[in-house]
């Protein structure tokens, strides 16, 4: 099986797709995984409450069913982790990964605390409730929403870049070592904000898409291994 | 700039610089950064008490200041991260992970809770001190120590694969739903574990040059995107 | 509007909304709210599964749409609380209990520390995940887990009950003041429990369901000093 | 033996009783426990001090003794809860409730995080130390001291509602789902600050009110239970 | 003000107080404060529950009242610290020392993790719960009750003595670098357990005892400095 | 052996150890222990950064093993405490103590939240991780950095009162009940602090102090009760 990543988007907005497609783009790498984005087709435009979290969930294990005999990792691309659980309940040993909880696991092996921008207050209040779930409450040194809209950030660089690097720094100043870009529309920034910001930026696409690389390119070492042990 | 990965094995014992070598090698892609191995020549043979990890800090410092202009991401090499702070402090910007850090950052993006092998009783103590300080206690589900040498786990493996898969099945028991081999020389070991455990089995020095090829592919990029802009 | 509590089994099965309707008994009152029970028919058989618990979502959500205008506060009676933050931001203002959280809430208020009764480990390795991503690990003092089915606790008491009381005195002695009943089909054993172990026990679904009543009351006086008001 | 729930107030003033006889009214149900108020003739005009605290234990426990016959349920009503381990411990299989406690074991069944308001700072510092010693710290999202008197809230409701509404919205917008009055003479607004902050409010008296009254119900339902088997 | 230290033994037991004076018999020196043992002739045989510990708040707070202009630090002599709080609320200022609390602190001044033993297992339980509540629960690695009374412990040290080195290497075993006698009459063993078990071993009396000759030397060192400022 | 206390300065400025001799003298007592001081030559002028820390290590281990024989408690006096876990490592049994450690252990044993005041950013973000890392991350009720110098300390009494006390009355604003000084130059302006502010003022190095005072009297007395019982 030639090695694979895919990366699922759960809501249905292709441009979002899109962008998430150009943020893995440096994790193509030739003798590599082919990292593909697939786009689900019931979801909603957008994912921002409980009940669509929830309701694209059956979906989703239904792609990844029908995409797991060619695929050696998966990644869920939505910041709520949307089926993390249910997907790895279904398939015990599939990889599957959540952008979210990869965000924050990368930004910890970076750095003591972390700082995170999200999109709005409602999107910061339930982030915040996972992190402080998940036990990562105290490495949690600042969050903060920027009111800017996924079309602002495509279409408006020029007004949108000052903004960031104004939260950024405030997180910085609040004691964040690792900065995570915790909202879609985000990635084509990170650069600009690490180097504005002097702390690493970690957007969760490309955290997620690391992971399920490694992931992926260690089952096929394994594989390769288990193949070469056969033919002895 | 060639991308590269320096991973610094801080004790001077080259079989283990080998070892560590070994397990790098599903990371080396053709389009990929080169991962290059490196031994702290003033370093012990092994690196067991907390005397031996302050000692070690100097002469890594010097390593990384000698190489930092042609790598884009190092890789601390011991299970006890010895330097990693003092270097994120000297060197503020540049990436470095430390094994054990980045061993659990990894396990956290795959699973709920983890268990953890280790060679010996006080290293047990001493990673289960710095676990809990790090706020990962509650996710840790249970540890055991293996009491197998890193001679014994590079001459033996027949003996030692039935004892390993006995252990990490217990840490599945006892609620851990990854594991991670929290010593030198088990990474041969990884494959068969995950195949018998049924769990994910995390080995700390692929984990940690996993997230350090990602940090440089995006260095790469990065300086790929400054040069165009500039180019315009 | 006459006062109403509805407690909703979210899955399809009759008997098991039986059970949940004859473990409200002690909370239905001459001058007290009605507390009705109605059975989701798009629920499958049982949730056991983190898929099983998305999927009640929707036609849980539309259940309470449909009924909220003549009801004051509803209960979701599996010990999963499907849809409670779904159901809590897309109706604020509406009392909205969970049987899982209310056991908790209601075991904490009696006592210490409290212990746990699920039916299999499973279900135990969930509601142990919550309660810890809750802040409530270190109130849980032990848990063991049945092995009793929901049909067995229905049809063979004589054999259940000692088996039951075995386990509460064993949670006592691990350090429970008070022992909560996470399974369904376990109200009938309730008070027995009680006298047998001499601490308190919770039962999940009455738990909520006194919550519930006292909320409704609430409403219901609230109404009526408005109207006073009005009146003047 | 008929139902009864037993309320004692801890001071000994008759206007505080008053009070929390009016805020137990709509628990008084027509099939329901009676909902007695007691005031400890031996304690002081107000508890405010640890000394204070230490010093109504021994009366308190001598009323509970002398009332237990006949009681199904005792709430303490003071909001530093005097005397509730003392009294569990005595009293093995009592069902004792604290208001501090059972307020805040009602609002986590409302909502993910609470605010509180108090009378004063000391008393706000004081109910801190219990919610972080209980851990329930990373549950209180705010909290904030009125300065309003019980005399004040008695005699002046028009001077006092805005200042009350104006603080439970900074809750509100301090990350506070649910909002706990703790302190007493604010019983008489809760509705009132339900309706105008949009989150559900929580008084403690009728908070700890309505769990004694599920514990009476269900102590009584279990003594029919018994006799109708006795009667077999 | 000729420096004193006063340790109040809040039991009426004079064999107690005599136990307690002889473990301060070290913190006796000739250009120190003096060090003088109080019993609460008000006070019970012994304090083992709460109920009691409330009871002698009152009679202790009239003792230090009466001793305090010519004391410069108390300490509380029982390990449930009876009256702590309540004393540091009343006398802002004055140095007051519970044992329990100073057992903790001196312990983890000592090393990583401690170990407790107590006399019985409800002792075991109640500071166990004050030790969660005050934030140490990590801290504290094992705990065991010796079963040992205090007249066993004064009567018979020949059969106590190895009893209490197995409990002690048990604790070790299990964790603890440092190990506090959590209970009455254990003073003249700890230096046998100290020696047999390894690790540091805490005896609260001289734990509390040591703080207090601290803090009452630094209080007349104070006077003297601004007595010489006065002078000048 | 005479009784002794060595408190070891690990970097190599004279003045820094004059003052810490100083804020010694309180505790050196007709009777009781030697308290000396020593400088490491080899150490750097302040210690800054974790290089540092970790560079000071080898020279302390040797110096402690030098005079080991002739001393029953060490105190090493750098608020990062360098060396303390490679010394207890080493030399089991063997009384040491950090002055950042003891100072948060003597204020825990004083009140129930402390407040911590450094000299400069970095190192109040430093200590305060230690203090999460350690448990204590909820007892630290606020921090705040003077940005006063060592110099300015020594220099400009009558400047630097002001600024001190401010920032002290600040801290218990936030809730402390005790203050750290918690750098170097601080000692002379403890007891105007206390004074000041109202709240208990813990030098770091009389904290170790006291300890270790206390530490080496019980070896002492347990000497000559293992001496006595020889001579029998």
């Amino acid at each position: 099986m030639a090695e694979r990543v895919l990366v699922i988007n759960p809501n249905s907005d292709r441009g979002c797709s899109a962008g998430i497609c150009d943020a893995l783009a440096p994790l193509r790498m030739a003798g590599g995984p082919a990292v593909d984005v697939a786009t689900l087709a019931e979801g909603p435009d957008g994912i921002y409450t409980n009940r669509q979290v929830a309701f694209v969930v059956e979906p989703l294990m239904r792609l990844i069913e029908a995409e797991r005999a060619r695929t050696d990792a998966f990644v869920i691309a939505c910041y709520s982790d949307p089926g993390l659980e249910a997907a790895r309940e279904a398939f015990p040993g599939l990889p599957v990964f959540g952008i979210r909880e990869s965000s924050v696991a990368v930004a910890l092996a970076r750095g003591d605390r972390f700082g995170m921008i999200a999109a709005v207050d409602s999107s910061l209040r339930r982030h915040r409730k996972w992190m402080q779930a998940s036990g990562f409450g105290p490495r949690l040194a600042a969050s903060e929403a920027s009111g800017l809209s996924i079309a602002a950030l495509a279409a408006d660089p020029a007004g949108c870049r000052p903004r960031l690097v104004e939260i950024g720094k405030r997180l910085v100043a609040g004691g964040a070592d690792v900065i995570i870009t915790a909202c879609a529309g985000m990635s084509p920034y990170r650069a600009l904000l690490e180097q504005e910001c002097g702390v690493a930026v970690v957007d969760p696409v490309q955290a997620a898409g690391m992971l399920a690389l490694g992931a992926a390119r260690l089952a096929a070492a394994a594989r390769q291994e288990a193949g070469a042990k056969a033919a002895e």
